[in-house]
């Protein structure tokens, strides 16, 4: 593959950002790649385990020459990050981000775009529950959707420039418009996890009262729900925050749904419930066909082999 | 190992029958394993398949002479089920179940049980999203645990020698009263189910506005809502209305905590959030010291292998 960009500076340095140095290491889609963490164990750790050509304890050293510069910081920052960075931007080079929120960060980031430089929202659509310098690896993204939200009046060779740093990360790459993305992403991935977090709370309190055999007990449905909820903590807090309207809407129509079971388990209505519960095997066929995951029994863990 | 039992019945031949068949063939646990399915087309295919020694077309002819008889219908069945085959079982027989609720089976099955006969309700916690006689494998409950529920009066001999046949199987086994079973099930499956599946009924609600987007975008969070949402209907029908009581006081406390946290969102308050989110965090860490999942990245799938 060939390189897009001459110079890349990562700022923030987790899961997706050490993601995707290795899979632009992988396709030697980038000439150099800078790094830069606010914390200083967090630098140490990038630098013993190779992650970044040079990794720099200033931020404006890192961003400096850089021809694409990726925002990887909790949404809740990503305006602040961008005031601090925005005396030390090249003439000519694009600003990207990775937040799982695109309006919220669109308007706080805008504001601070120097002359010159062009902001390009992204969103890929990838992840795992860990976290942190280590937790990244090349594959994340391969088959996975990017999505790309252009700021308005930004230039849209930027935006295809961008486009090919991701394909060839492995993503298959979409754009579109911020607050479509949020009201999507609300469905799929916001709301989701707000509940996954709150069925687990509940049963950390309980816990208290049947000692642990919530969690030695743990089954498929509340194990997977764990895993969600295991995720970090500082960027949930902020998507929620960002995307508070669309996540607030989604999570009234699922309140309502579930008062709704809810009282046909009261009544015993079982063809309410039956029916519902054959609605909803339809649309996992609907995303394995789609691609976005795999059929293999036992939630893919291989058979049985949870040890 | 030892065979345990001369000759055991399977009773419906779904997952859990057929992973129990593969795993007494493998662990040579049974001299003869006899089954019955009351469709025709299930019972064709265990033939087909090699499920099962000999596949009765009439459930009596698959009970007599068993001395462990294994209910494997779902929960809402299970009583009328034991009335027909009551005259049909072998003085000093066993009968056990594996159902998700342990109360209502017992109560259901108990008054048609026969002088002589023993009844130890089961519950072997593991299972897959898919279902249906050629869904199952010997490893299923590997190191998983299989709860026993011994009804009121019944020979401890019994229960002795269920256990010997599942720890064959390769499970872990703990006794356990049925009401306790219940109670802590509602919070480690039968409330994050009957969750799964609402969250998963919103987005098709949704999925008519937003055409395949829901789909084609489902990121972790939904797309792991929808393995749990695609298991399969009847049985959870009757889970939910066997484990009303129980499924209806957490989800109670559940929208209660939903509340709370959808509140702190509306308010702004990061700081509960946050908090909310550091401890279920928490909690996936005394699941993995548990051994009942895995802590490889990507919630096990291999790393973005999802094609």
């Amino acid at each position: 593959m060939a390189q897009v960009y001459e110079r890349v500076a990562l700022i923030g340095l987790g899961l997706i950002a050490s993601s995707m140095f290795w899979a632009m290491k992988r396709g030697g889609l980038a000439g150099e790649v800078t790094g830069f963490a606010r914390s200083p164990e967090t630098r140490e750790t990038a630098r013993e385990i190779g992650l970044c050509d040079v990794v720099y304890d200033d931020i404006h050293d890192a961003v400096r020459g850089a021809d694409l510069v990726v925002l990887c910081v909790p949404v809740g920052v990503m305006g602040s990050v961008m005031e601090q960075i925005s005396g030390s931007l090249k003439k000519g080079a694009t600003v990207t981000d990775v937040g799982s929120v695109k309006r919220d960060v669109i308007n706080n980031v805008m504001p601070h775009l120097p002359e010159g430089v062009q902001f390009v929202a992204g969103h890929p659509l990838a992840g795992t529950e860990h976290s942190g310098p280590r937790s990244g690896f090349a594959e994340l993204f391969d088959n996975r959707w990017c999505l790309l939200v252009p700021a308005e009046g930004s230039d849209p060779a930027a935006t295809a420039q961008l486009r090919k740093l991701w394909e060839g990360i492995g993503s298959n790459v979409e754009e579109m418009d911020a607050d479509h993305h949020d009201r999507v992403l609300a469905v799929t991935s916001h709301a989701p996890h707000l509940i996954a977090y709150t069925m687990v709370g509940v049963a950390d309190d309980l816990r208290r009262v049947t000692d642990s055999e919530v969690i030695k007990y743990s089954a498929a449905g509340f194990r997977d729900f764990t895993r969600i909820a295991a995720s970090d903590p500082t960027m949930w807090r902020d998507v929620f925050l960002s995307n508070k309207d669309a996540t607030l809407e989604i999570l009234g129509r699922f309140t309502e749904e579930l008062f709704a079971l809810q009282r046909a388990i009261r009544q015993g209505d079982g063809a309410h419930l039956h029916d519902y519960f054959t609605r909803t095997r339809a649309i996992r066929r609907g995303i394995i066909e789609a691609g976005q995951d795999t059929d293999e029994p036992n939630f893919g863990r291989g058979n049985g082999s949870n040890t």
